[in-house]
């Protein structure tokens, strides 16, 4: 079956519109009318091929919502009409100890692991992503939606910005009577102040720039600080149970790691292109504290949080554009002059 | 009461004969003959004041053995006669959450904490550690021990290496059915071997010299890996459940970030004079690890510790020397020729 997409041919091509070959439904196979795909740093990157390894044509996003048009014969997770969701995976080896755990992300299988868009698929195929107006796949990468219609577009973030924070929440127990920092208000520091508020902790934002203080506070977050107050910053020293650190750039992680309790954790979900400062093992040592990363979740803790989202009514902040905006949005985004995410209404490619 | 003891009088100063004033054991207190005193590397860098804030006349050792002498009114845990022990602590403020956790290395007190030696007390006296016939300590703060007499020299070091080994292989639950790796065999590193091997995990021991294999499998090292050895290293990768590094010389984490499982933890015992290089956030970010540290132990589970080793007959390797060879002691260890930790004979300073 044909899609319609767009994509980019190359690393310093415009997006422009592209046809692509969707494969029919098997068994196991959900296909889903896309009504809007989230548009996250990533999909920048990989389009720009700024990390390496991109392939073309590249049809980015891996925030996609939409409605089932089709399910195979064995197909249970959802039925034609309901509303659906796919994140960043599309299959993995689902044997390994890993998959076996419902950690996909982590899947162990050299090549097992596919992900929505820019990945080989064993037959050798670009996998496409959600800046089209229709994807298959398979029903266990399919997530279900219980949230409002209404809500739609603001639940795409959720498949990638949602459960990059919320994963790492859940792993390390994140709950009340906690205090917890999270670093950077953007994607994926909104989210994380949503959900870490949600799940019951006090929450610090941490932000570099004065003007994000009342939208922080809006956001749920308990108290604000400016990371460049130095004064402030001291006053949070040996405070916070666990630090949800978003940001990608490289930046000095000591003055954060300072800030944890005995036992406390700092995570990193961004991956900067040039190295953090090393961090002090003598912060580390000191309080026994830990640094980790975290990198996007499982199917069944998709699920989880987003059931738990449409139970308590938590979706994104977006700002929804045309397909035809994305290289301006591309731009916006590089300014970080989004509230928090722009989402893509796919309405605007089918008419396109 | 007087005791006799060898300090230094300057960063620069060779250590020679003191006589140091000890005080009238109080109704908490425990007074101890001390038989043994361990070696630290910590002993000469403060001694040479290389980490700053070395306070003279400076009387190192924290790694204490010796027999009770005399014992204050309320004091229930030993009695004359009995082999005890003091490590790296003397003194904590008992009131904050750490000490109420039995974590006293972590006391959050300003000030709380009083070290063994080169502390100095609310009264304002420096403290004096273990080069030195006698010692007077509270008994919260004196451990039991189990050991048969003629083990003794080699339960010294124990109270630092063995504590500073058993503490996170506990804290992280290494045990039965887990792989994991020792970086570096010196003091603490042939203690990590022999602790984490009594406690049932697997041990793949890390060494720069090839030199150091047959000692490793014989410290009960299931595996050595050279870690200059690329081929061998890879081989690792992805296998570790969890490592104990002990070196506490700049060197690349990432090489061993790299051999860790999924969510598996590389605690830095070591603190290195010039930062590490900065560890890969996507080494971090890839499998979920994580990086800690840790420091000591608190005296539950030192006394957990020593018991545990009494049980197994489990001891430090050491040899052991006059107090009048500190010096050179002191120069060998930082040619890392000792197996593995020099212990002083307390008869010598005596006879002296």
């Amino acid at each position: 079956m044909q899609a319609k997409a767009y994509a980019t041919q190359s690393a310093t091509a415009k997006f422009g519109p592209f046809t692509i070959e969707r494969r029919e439904p098997g068994p196991a196979d959900v296909a889903i009318d896309i009504l809007y795909c989230g548009v996250c740093h990533s999909d920048l990157h990989i389009a720009r091929n700024e990390w390496g390894g991109a392939n073309y044509p590249c049809v980015p996003g891996h925030e996609i919502v939409g409605r089932v048009s089709a399910v195979g014969t064995k197909v249970t997770k959802v039925k034609v009409g309901d509303l659906a969701g796919v994140g960043c995976l599309v299959g993995s080896c689902r044997t390994c100890t890993s998959c076996g755990e419902g950690l996909e992300q982590f899947c162990e299988t050299p090549g097992g692991q596919i992900l929505t868009y820019n990945s080989i698929t064993p037959d050798g195929k670009n996998t496409y992503g959600g800046y089209s107006d229709a994807i298959v796949v398979d029903e266990h990468f399919v997530l279900r939606i219980k949230h409002s219609e209404k809500d739609l577009a603001a639940v795409a973030p959720l498949l990638c910005a949602g459960i990059t924070a919320w994963s790492p929440l859940r792993k390390w127990n994140v709950g009340p009577g906690q205090t917890i920092g999270v670093v950077g208000i953007g994607g994926l520091g909104h989210m994380g102040i949503k959900l870490a508020r949600a799940l019951g902790a006090r929450v610090v934002a941490f932000t570099t720039s004065e003007s994000k203080r009342q939208d922080a506070l809006k956001l749920g977050a308990n108290e604000v600080i400016v990371s460049k107050d130095a004064a402030a910053m001291q006053a949070q020293a040996g405070t916070l149970d666990f630090i949800l650190n978003t940001v990608a750039a490289s930046h000095n992680l000591d003055a954060f790691l300072n800030l944890l309790k005995r036992d406390g954790v700092m995570v990193l979900l961004g991956v900067p292109s040039t190295p953090h400062p090393s961090p002090s093992t003598r912060a580390l040592v000191r309080k026994r504290r830990q640094l980790a990363g975290s990198i996007i979740g499982g199917i069944p803790e998709t699920q989880e949080m987003l059931d738990f989202c449409a139970e308590r009514g938590i979706v994104s902040d977006v700002e929804t554009i045309a397909m035809q905006d994305i290289e301006k949005a591309y731009e916006r985004m590089l300014q970080s002059d989004v509230k928090y995410r722009f989402v893509i209404d796919m309405a605007t490619l089918k008419a396109g």
